[in-house]
């Protein structure tokens, strides 16, 4: 695979051309630096759009879910997902209320979503998830037995067919607009923890971890 | 329409009932919470998965793009639509790498996205999505003029076959592993704003407004 990602009817952007990007390492930041993503599908003929965990490695994204998940079964059954990574960096105040924008980093992924059998590949894939999530957790947790890992559905898709969508910066307003006496710019957003809660079963022994008191997302991270 | 919901083949949850909500006032708190929403239709059979930028008025969704994109012109081509909106709460930290979860509130909508014709509901349409994302800010704004309302193109979707999703507190672990000393509990995230950044063209004369300085997600936010 080359550093830029084929462009494909599908991944061409007719509108804003300038927003779009078919790198590689932009839609990799992207991609690790969330990890929520939506998976659209169809079951018969009905479309869904469903909030999954996930993380990439490689070239390829696992979803995850639990092996009884209607919506991991029929995304699994699909010929043919879409799955789209929506970053907000922030909202932009135009002059006039048809220039408003947001900022943001999308990426969007087609292809059909296979469900991973292979138990090594499987156990790989959530150990991938945790860490991306929680960068570091699995050193410190129990791993999965068998029967859990047999509870929990893994879904492969890989990112042969993505592409990147950034809008950043100021707004763009008419030139006729420049003139009023309206503030104009951009309020940046960003996503920042809160203490950690601890349950209550933890004892005092075992200390508040460096990955939940300082917790951070993945390189790329725009806050 | 009632407080709740009707519970449809698509809005009942065949997984973890007691996380499924169907009242109207969980519903409207989580979308007007959020503002950027995933759109899922399907064109000649593949299905897409565009974020969008919406705002709730009285039991309708009001999504806002220009009429030149192609997603949007799909959309409205759609006999259904599914429209998700999501807020990510918090990680989960379990003792086991099985039982990590995120803390979320969802929204799933089904149904036809009609798009709007009418002038003036568009034009109400649009002040709603852009006070829905900046509270107050069209008090402020260049109203759009004629040809910016042809330019946009609003679909609508009424709320009849919605419900939410909800995970909140701690982790749920395996009794046998809460004795393991590893820490477990939960980070609580919240989009924060930074600074206001003004554009070039904001001439001394004019003030930071309330809104901007200030920036907050309407009622409803865990923040």
């Amino acid at each position: 695979m080359t550093d830029q990602q084929p462009v494909t009817d599908r991944t061409r952007l007719r509108r804003k051309p300038d927003r779009g990007r078919h790198d590689r390492e932009t839609i990799h930041a992207i991609l690790d630096e969330g990890f929520v993503c939506h998976v659209g599908f169809a079951v018969e003929g009905r479309t869904w759009v469903v909030p999954m965990a996930y993380a990439r490695v490689d070239d390829a994204l696992y979803l995850h879910g639990a092996a009884a998940n209607a919506a991991l079964k029929h995304a699994a059954g699909a010929l043919d997902v879409c799955v789209t990574v929506t970053l907000v960096d922030g909202v932009v105040l135009a002059r006039s209320a048809f220039h408003h924008s947001i900022n943001y980093r999308s990426v969007m992924a087609f292809g059909p979503a296979a469900t991973v059998t292979d138990d090594e590949e499987k156990e790989r894939a959530l150990t991938a998830v945790v860490d991306h999530v929680v960068p570091g957790r699995t050193a410190d947790t129990r791993p999965p037995t068998a029967t859990e890992i047999k509870a929990t559905r893994v879904l492969r898709l890989d990112l042969t067919e993505a592409s990147a969508k950034v809008r950043t910066g100021p707004p763009v307003d008419e030139p006729e607009d420049l003139d009023l006496p309206v503030w104009g710019g951009h309020v940046p957003l960003f996503v920042r923890p809160g203490r950690p809660v601890p349950d209550d079963h933890v004892p005092p022994s075992v200390p508040l971890p460096a990955y939940a008191e300082d917790y951070r997302r993945p390189a790329g991270s725009s806050s």
